[in-house]
């Protein structure tokens, strides 16, 4: 772990969970030693990167003889929280919401929906794979008598920024946030933007790139 | 546009849709002019970036006297392919294929899914939207008739990298993919990869750093 209150750079961040991807399918395949090499032509960096993206947490393992596949995805798990359970509120309880909710893959790793939000009273009192969805005025009351370790905001766009207000008001300090506005944090909270609009756009800007390129051929 | 062959790199790609809803907004609020030194301050860019990213198009606007944000919206609405539709497949109609289906966010921007397609019989048929399910074997005759920009995978992980060779052989170029399983492009095939894992993960790293520097503190 980093000894001091400096975080780890974003890029790193990024990095782990991939490398965690990559542990568990080598673990999974029944590999059990990987070199730094190896590592580097999996996840497309220089060896010298990846042991200096594992010396942010104090590294692991030794140099020359590589790592133990399954103790260095125990040691990222952890780093990851993985190894504990996190308790989630979805809030708006439309298309997204829903099947954010009803995705299996999140329990696997220890993320619980435990309640979804919504201001339409067509929808309150529905469950969602048994989980409620309760009345977005309630949110307060709610986090107040129970943990909750993130917010998914899957609202639409005009309301995402004063949702994170008041979910902010309420104590929450994690947020996952799939509307199509970024929102930026405050000292002390942790905001993960999903752009789904950015990601199709930038995809629609390399397809219409190779358009472009493709007739001056 | 850039004249030579060289793609513009990921960064500028990457803040291209960023540009976009900035503009889109400012244009919303009847902003008529915007300087690169406002424009750097919402982007959290320097001005000689924000520069230097408009150069890799040619240039828009003087320096000076500021952009129209109309007509630079335009641009790059452009530049994005926005300005035309774009038709596409999505493979694997569990929750979240369905539910980008029906996100109706997508259309406003001319992105029109025409068809989804999966290998489970029960349900072939159906329909999200007036879209119809179709069996999954039919995917190279239904490319083979309609002229397909973007597929779209939601497939379970272990399925992904199979399913976007296939669609790479009915030649499909342009593929989102939401399995939490990360697909490498072959030349001339360009793949968005959106891993909501990764994503999670790296918001429960920041949780996790946060706790682990409190308790040091």
């Amino acid at each position: 772990m980093s000894k001091d209150k400096n975080r780890v750079p974003e890029p790193v961040a990024r990095r782990m969970p991939k490398y965690y991807g990559f542990l568990t399918e080598m673990d999974k395949n029944g590999i059990k030693r990987v070199s730094s090499k190896q590592l580097s032509e999996t996840m497309g960096l220089t060896a010298s990167q990846i042991r200096q993206d594992f010396n942010s947490f104090g590294g692991f393992g030794q140099q020359g003889y590589g790592y133990n596949v399954s103790e260095l995805r125990q040691e990222i798990k952890k780093i990851l929280g993985l190894h504990r359970s996190h308790d989630l509120v979805v809030v708006g309880a439309g298309n997204l919401g829903r099947a954010l909710t009803n995705y299996s893959g999140f329990e696997k790793e220890g993320f619980y929906v435990r309640a979804l939000f919504d201001v339409d009273p067509q929808l309150i009192g529905a469950q969602i794979k048994g989980i409620e969805i309760l009345p977005w005025e309630s949110i307060k009351e709610y986090t107040s008598n129970n943990s909750i370790d993130i917010a998914v905001i899957c609202t639409p766009k005009d309301k995402c920024r004063q949702v994170a207000t008041i979910l902010m008001d309420c104590g929450i300090r994690n947020i996952w946030n799939f509307s199509p506005s970024s929102i930026s944090a405050p000292p002390g909270v942790m905001v993960e933007n999903v752009n789904l609009n950015d990601s199709l756009f930038t995809l629609s800007f390399r397809l219409n790139e190779t358009a472009i390129l493709d007739s001056k051929e």
